[in-house]
């Protein structure tokens, strides 16, 4: 009996589409992969050795997973015709999430679904997860790559990404150990990072008209490439220094509020002051041609901060000696689980 | 400062629906946990510690992933307003998966991302997640509900899951015990489970205009009902098993060929017997509708074969009697990596 799939072509499905993109991208994810690796590519499932260390020191250790997309920054990329960056920016955005949390990644995977695309499209995008991994010590195990006939527009996709990684029991970082006066150090954002870009988009691309070429007078780059900034990994500065930190935010959807307040007690709030740095020219830009108020600013983008430190002040030099970008910007003062940026 | 959502609602983006939703599953999801789970809901991450057993037994554990969606069922479900199935099928989806490999599942993240949408909808969704996994003893520790503006049509959503279980090393079932001569045991599905929907929904509401309420005379129930139909979970069932089994196909994708394929040595062929099992009546009703050849069928859909076990034949007989339900529909021969449907 020999296979045609020439019905199932005509409903749009192409599996022989998504094999040779699986074939293409082999040798990409491969390098990826660490000794823990124990599958090959094309099995059911990724197969991922516990790391022995873990177990021979009989402590506990504890699994840290997290998933995510990169919201439209996907269909920026697709107006760039630019595909190779958002593959980074969704591992270091589950890398930083796990990283809060005390963890260093082992393993990721991959979800990719699309209506009707270039292969080559695809291949752009997985050569950009491939790189992320690799620069972030993580084996890019297994994936999904969907096609879905009808569901989304042609030439656009959606991007999901999935970490595991790990954390011995005793050094889980969960916001307990946060303490009135310890130092707020926040560490620079590369540009909005993958949050934020649906209003971004509609400020510069409906309401103004602007196109991803127009040049903003103090951008160094066109509007296309400074949104398209790669979101920052922070796992290689910062996970050194995890004894000297109290507790971690990423700053991402909900921006200082949210990510914040999560891990406060109840009976602490934190003091962000503005003055401590200045904030990137797309952030200025955002809120001047969209009429945006400050307060909300803060409330929706990162504002130039990708990552809160919490400190206590006798190692603030110590962290700060280490990350030379870094600036205390604030503090955690007695309260009700607020955050006030003055 | 107070924070105010107003630009960002209007472009789209809506935090404190996704708020609401989420603080809606708590209970749902909490459910689902097992002691394991140190995290609550709303950090950076899931916490799932590494079950003591597997450590102090000394042996090697192996982390199983995957990673996968319905498919356009979603779209299906989304016609029939009926969002409590979907989940379940994913859940199961990934839990066979994995079971392929000898895993048992440990825990689940879910990514479900949408434009615009009722936010019942997506709690329905949830709900069947959360059977699902307590069904299958996984917790669902995490996910991410995206709302992305002008990437998904109105009403329509995509759902994406992840699964990770474990496995001691020794016992990795990866295809390398299939000898000749072994028996295939078919397991039913319980319909098209999660494959085969965009061919399906063309044969059936494009090229003959039916609807989800049209009646077919051999259905016991609408076609939309019997297109919604739940993944089966083989979990239960098989993992007892385990001990007796060779290697497993879960007939996802690519149905027979591929999924059997991928286990095969270069040096061993199968051979399935089309008339040791009835075709359920949704399959003869796709190829009659559908003018599709038996070729293609076979490639395409499960027809009424969910997983595949590989047994040696002295114990066909005890799987036999653990699975009523199954029966022996082929065998291991000698040959060069191929399927032959007869």
């Amino acid at each position: 009996m020999k296979t045609k799939t020439s019905a199932y072509k005509r409903s749009g499905v192409n599996i022989n589409l998504t094999t040779q993109i699986k074939s293409n991208i082999k040798s990409l994810v491969k390098k990826t992969f660490s000794r823990q690796v124990l599958s090959d590519i094309g099995l059911f499932g990724g197969l991922y050795e516990i790391p022995k260390s873990t177990k021979s020191r009989k402590r506990s250790a504890v699994l840290v997973s997290s998933c995510d997309g990169v919201g439209t920054k996907v269909l920026v990329a697709n107006i760039m015709n630019k595909h190779n960056t958002v593959g980074e920016d969704l591992v270091n955005h589950c890398v930083n999430d796990i990283l809060t949390l005390g963890a260093k990644p082992l393993f990721f995977l991959d979800y990719i679904a699309f209506s009707d695309i270039d292969s080559k499209v695809i291949e752009q995008v997985i050569s950009g997860l491939a790189n992320g991994c690799k620069r972030n010590n993580c084996a890019l195990i297994g994936g999904e790559t969907a096609m879905m006939p009808g569901m989304y527009k042609k030439g656009e996709y959606d991007l999901v990404g999935f970490i595991v990684g790990i954390v011995e029991k005793e050094k889980i970082i969960n916001g307990k150990k946060i303490k009135i006066g310890d130092k707020l150090i926040g560490i620079p954002s590369s540009g909005l990072h993958t949050n934020g870009y649906s209003l971004a988009r509609k400020v510069f691309f409906l309401d103004n008209k602007f196109t991803v070429n127009t040049k903003i007078p103090v951008f160094k780059q066109s509007l296309g490439e400074t949104l398209l900034k790669t979101h920052q990994s922070y796992l290689k500065q910062v996970y050194p220094l995890l004894p000297y930190v109290s507790a971690l935010a990423h700053i991402t959807g909900g921006a200082f509020y949210k990510n914040i307040i999560r891990l406060l007690p109840t009976n602490l709030s934190c003091l962000i002051y503005k003055n401590k740095w200045q904030v990137p020219s797309i952030f200025k830009a955002i809120q001047k041609y969209g009429k945006i108020s400050e307060a909300e600013m803060y409330s929706v983008f990162n504002m130039g901060i990708g990552m809160v430190l919490f400190v206590k002040p006798q190692n603030v030099k110590r962290v700060l000696s280490r990350i030379p970008q870094a600036k205390v910007i604030g503090e955690v003062t007695k309260g009700k689980k607020e955050i006030k940026i003055i």
